[in-house]
């Protein structure tokens, strides 16, 4: 009868945080919905990462609707973490941001050049020209975006 | 004389961690170095979302030269998941992730328009022509390298 009613604990089988805590899987159980039976590593990573019991506090003060991406986000940084001690997914933002700065670099050259053609007077090709200053409105735009999470992350 | 010979706990006080956890601040105390006592809140924030007992774990499995930066990165983590309960610094992963596609379709605009002004055969400006080259190749290498990434995050 163990299990009875609880929805994502398929065939009575305990939820795999139950299981690895050796404990009864009630029908109500907070982690069940997130860590069915066949994926036992997901619940063991973000548990050493994080801890059972500051998992459960944070489902508990979320929306149902919004547990299940808070339970992946955290089984994404733990396993980040256990791959990188170290650095964990500071190690991917860290990454991202280099490959954000250079991609910055490359349009501004790009830009740099094609507003070296504007000013060779190339008069016949008006949608080219206006392309090309579509293309330095989107430097310019995505330069800001870009500088506000770089402030955001300023302390990394 | 408690504190005597722990470099990192200033005039003998307890360093934040064991200030927090109300216990006595050892010599050896491996908290000590990384949470001095005028910052309350980095141990908080720390010890809310991974436990003293995971970051105790964690740091003592790794080299010491390593260990300020690890304590960076779970803080660093640690405040993101505190601002944002449900994706913590994985939002700004997605956030970063996002904006590198904004870009690299920028460049591609950018490098298609370079393209146009090569084509129009300009012959007497060979400079531009391999400043533009140039560019190109740089936006088919960062899309690699990003592809890469995006691939390793694929399961976010």
């Amino acid at each position: 009868m163990r299990g009875r009613g609880n929805m994502a604990s398929s065939s009575n089988s305990p939820c795999a945080a139950c299981k690895f805590l050796r404990r009864k899987c009630q029908p109500e159980c907070v982690f069940a919905p997130y860590f069915p039976p066949d994926q036992p590593q997901k619940f063991a990573n973000v548990h050493k990462v994080f801890g059972a019991s500051n998992v459960t506090k944070l489902l508990n003060e979320l929306h149902p609707s919004q547990r299940e991406d808070a339970v992946n986000s955290l089984a994404y940084e733990a396993d980040m973490r256990l791959r990188d001690p170290v650095y964990g997914c500071v190690g991917v933002i860290s990454l991202l941001q280099h490959q954000l700065r250079q991609l910055q670099m490359d349009l501004s050259c790009a830009k740099s050049e094609l507003s070296k053609y504007q000013n060779l007077g190339i008069t016949g090709h008006a949608g080219l020209f206006a392309a090309a200053a579509a293309a330095a409105t989107a430097t310019t735009h995505n330069h800001n975006h870009t500088t506000t999470i770089l402030r955001t992350l300023g302390s990394i």
